[in-house]
């Protein structure tokens, strides 16, 4: 692995999550790899988890950490091949990237989905153009179509709290006043095709995913039926893929309940809308792993950084 | 002390003055103690002094420090028990603080007086809420109605520069351009409570603090007879309570004056408006304590921090 | 050397650039020397190059690093002498760089020109103030007329180029949409003033920098004829000092081409609008060194933090 811009970038997935397990354990034992070495976050979009817990898994690591809001702090990039920049664009990704190159050993970007424009967002030019002009390792920390540090997190939380070797796993749309991106239900599903579990997806009709990513995967339309002896329920909103970017359902009744999630757990990867998404009791019930996904987030980016920092020697 | 939101988290405030004198001889007699220990500043509004010297304190005791501007770097909190979550905020206090405590061993919170409704202010939503949800540590970086960072760190500057065994100090009122918390008089009056001091707070009449804070208090509308043989003159700004958050007197006759001052030494927080709530003449001269003050900023939150490493131990 | 405001701060260029390429080829031989300081980045102004190479550099010398964005972050800040502070400015200069005094051990200070008011950028009030209240070394990261850090990096990259002994370099004006400052070019002037080389300005007729600056240089209007036989071009816009901080003229015929640079190498500071500037041709080409100059700005901020900490022994 040189970059890790998508799950598919996971070279074994039970592996890292083992190792991953076991850095939880001892956080520091690799003190010793990062020394000397620098990461740099650029953030182009808000960041609560991701901005902490990667700082957090760098340090364990026994990086230096340089964190850097793009949009606000830096210079706004241009990405078009051959263009006059003669408006309102002052650096092109190519000089960035670069130039980002010479000042530390790896970056990490956060570049939310515009959600206006479905082809733009799907060339993911931010990240991409990182990945392709700079000289260093890149890391996604959720770019316009994936999440992977979060499906990561995923699979460690999934791993310390199955009970059955093939859990049966539910990602459930919920519904949201505003417009989100596709990246965690997406790097969510592409985790779960590399997983030894039942796997249904469930959302209202015409609310499906982009079918590239969901192939081969159970699509069930009645909720009820697809939360049944459910182990795990994943609940997340996105906007709708066909009619890009629109939010045309906010049927409440996908929200989950306790009623509906029954004896599963329930997953999600924050922030939440509480009542909207989900209701109080399920939150505050002892079925919630959204804190412990949370704090997996440290480990999963600790495991990426771990792989990368053994790549570099 | 789990917490320090207020002045009375101070177990013992000549002991822990007497303490944060010595660590200011050799600031990093305990860098080990911080070792491997995160803290995490979150800013809800704009610092200078607090920023920096927070964040210096840690470096002193060998933390790592994530600073974040939760304002604008991360989501909208909701605070309402029970809200449906449709509207502008993203995320719930309750799952803010758990996650931030995945991240960091001890949390430090700046949230401001919003100035608009009292009760609202008084409650404290912000710090509260996260000491109540965290299950780490939060130290109070100025909060609605106090700051206690500020408070301690007068109270070491007193002790440094008193020549009395019990000198005279005086809260003094000033007129500002702008509607100002009370955060800073309130934490002041608390702290100077448990001072053997002879203490006198003035104001212009109607400007009274809230009663509940300043009970006990001397309190002398007539600001010359105040100022009478004063050994430390305090002073500060802050908008009305009873009419709450209004600017109702802006009477520059308040403002400090060296000949007001006579031989008392002159305190303030900072930032100061010149010639507004104290002359040029004052600052520039050699009675003003108010560098040496932000100086203390440093060991107030070194002493703070270094009990509540203890704690966790 | 107390502070480096200026080029004019070197104390000798030829054994700063020789140092630097030292430092630059074993980085951390040094990283004793900054244990235990801090180094205090404000910045009143974008940057993505000073951010992180001075960061970068500081880490290197095992400094401690604290950023701050001071224009939205701190409080607006008054530099007038004797101002009633009734208005907008919360803080003044006289307490900002005494109170940053405290809490580090070096500052340094990004603050652009506003391009309203010549007198005023002229007068320097941000770093200067900085300078005279500071008790602590003051770092110029850019300030109206000068950025010394950078004009040392070109100096590094000169240095490590340069086939003759006294190559000709020339400073090549170009289009740019936006009004820019002057601070580069000057600078790069100053700086070239102190090399052993045959040094040429052009620039379309009324687009002459401060006369101040550029006295003794020689001046040539026709590019082409400023160009022949170059070693070294360095692009750079600068809007109109004559007309302060107008944009008079955008004429394309300015911008750098792979024809009219022949065999010479390109310089540019960053960031750079592309086929506006300078083509894209030039700026993918092995003639250019813009990335190479970027990688310099961490070893020109080293070697000046590294003079100034072998001072504060």
């Amino acid at each position: 692995m040189k970059h890790y811009l998508s799950v598919n970038d996971i070279e074994s997935l039970p592996q890292w999550v083992d190792e991953a397990i076991k850095l939880k354990k001892d956080p520091y034992q690799f003190e010793d790899l990062g020394k000397h070495k620098t990461i740099c976050l650029l953030f182009f979009n808000n960041s609560l988890r991701t901005r902490l817990s990667t700082q957090k898994a760098a340090m364990y690591l026994g990086m230096e950490v340089m964190v850097m809001n793009f949009g606000n702090e830096g210079w706004a990039l241009e990405y078009g091949d051959g263009t006059v920049m003669d408006q309102g664009t002052s650096e092109h990704i190519k000089e960035a990237a670069q130039v980002v190159s010479q000042y530390c050993d790896i970056v990490a970007i956060r570049a939310f989905a515009g959600l206006q424009d479905k082809a733009k967002d799907e060339s993911e030019e931010v990240i991409n153009g990182f990945a392709k002009y700079a000289s260093i390792p890149v890391v996604n920390m959720e770019s316009s179509v994936g999440h992977p540090l979060q499906a990561l997190a995923d699979a460690i939380t999934l791993e310390e709290n199955k009970l059955d070797k093939k859990p049966k796993v539910v990602l459930s749309w919920a519904p949201h006043p505003k417009a989100l991106p596709h990246a965690v239900a997406n790097s969510f599903v592409e985790m779960m095709k590399l997983q030894d579990a039942e796997f249904v997806i469930t959302h209202p009709e015409g609310y499906e995913l982009n079918p590239a990513i969901t192939e081969g995967c159970t699509i069930e339309h009645d909720q009820d039926k697809a939360l049944e002896d459910a182990d795990f329920v994943y609940v997340k909103n996105w906007s709708n893929y066909t009619y890009y970017g629109q939010v045309l359902n906010k049927d409440t009744n996908w929200t989950m309940t306790e009623k509906k999630l029954g004896k599963a757990k329930f997953m999600h990867c924050l922030p939440v809308r509480r009542n909207m998404v989900v209701e109080d009791a399920v939150l505050d019930g002892n079925q919630s792993l959204v804190v412990e996904q949370s704090k997996n987030r440290i480990f999963s980016a600790q495991i990426v950084l771990k792989k990368i920092l053994e790549n570099l020697k």
